[in-house]
């Protein structure tokens, strides 16, 4: 099968709703994800992924918590990324009225990670 | 140690050689590389590792070739990723000046992956 050429743009044109990842890739056990974000997410972290936030559109504020409770708060801007580790907490913020951004994380890692609750996306959807 | 936010124009600003991939980030054994390209590259495979690139300036062409020697064209415009599986040979060939990749791969991925030659960089620059 010939690979695809993914338009970032067509895709995120196919969903509106916050805070629900869409897989348009999967290459080395990772998996390539959109999300819309809108408001403030749940507290989490995720025990065994590493998460990559890339944002195309507005600004993200990630809220990172150490090891003594201290929190921190990055700024993420249209064409920059931050890596979260796991293990470390994070919630994300949107600064602007809606977030894009590019995920990109093992397959498998859930959007609440360790959190759960009524915002977690067992099986995303695939764009 | 706190996360950085990497931007992405910064650490392309900070070198200007082409087809020689620089590290940006690292997660889950993956490498984020970016990468600048001219011209046409060497025809080449990687036996073990998916490779994803996305184009953040001009137009990039992939050339994939199939089992029978069949020879097929990608066009990948800004804000477009492809994904060539592994084992897939490709040639990536730049349609504008300057072509300006962030490319996801498994952290030990070669540029020229099977082919070698002079244009291997075999330990690239962490920026």
């Amino acid at each position: 099968m010939s690979p695809e050429v993914v338009k970032l743009q067509e895709k995120f044109d196919l969903f509106s709703e916050h805070w629900s990842p869409k897989i348009v890739g999967e290459l080395n056990g990772q998996h390539v994800k959109l999300a819309k974000l809108s408001g403030e997410f749940v507290w989490h972290s995720h025990a065994h992924e590493d998460e990559l936030f890339l944002v195309t559109r507005g600004t993200l504020l990630m809220r990172l918590r150490d090891q003594n409770g201290q929190v921190e708060e990055k700024r993420v801007g249209v064409g920059e990324f931050i890596i979260v580790p796991r293990g470390v907490e994070h919630q994300p913020v949107t600064e602007t009225d809606e977030v894009w951004v590019v995920l990109f994380e093992p397959a498998g890692t859930l959007n609440t990670g360790d959190a759960g609750g009524e915002r977690t996306v067992q099986e995303p959807q695939r764009l």
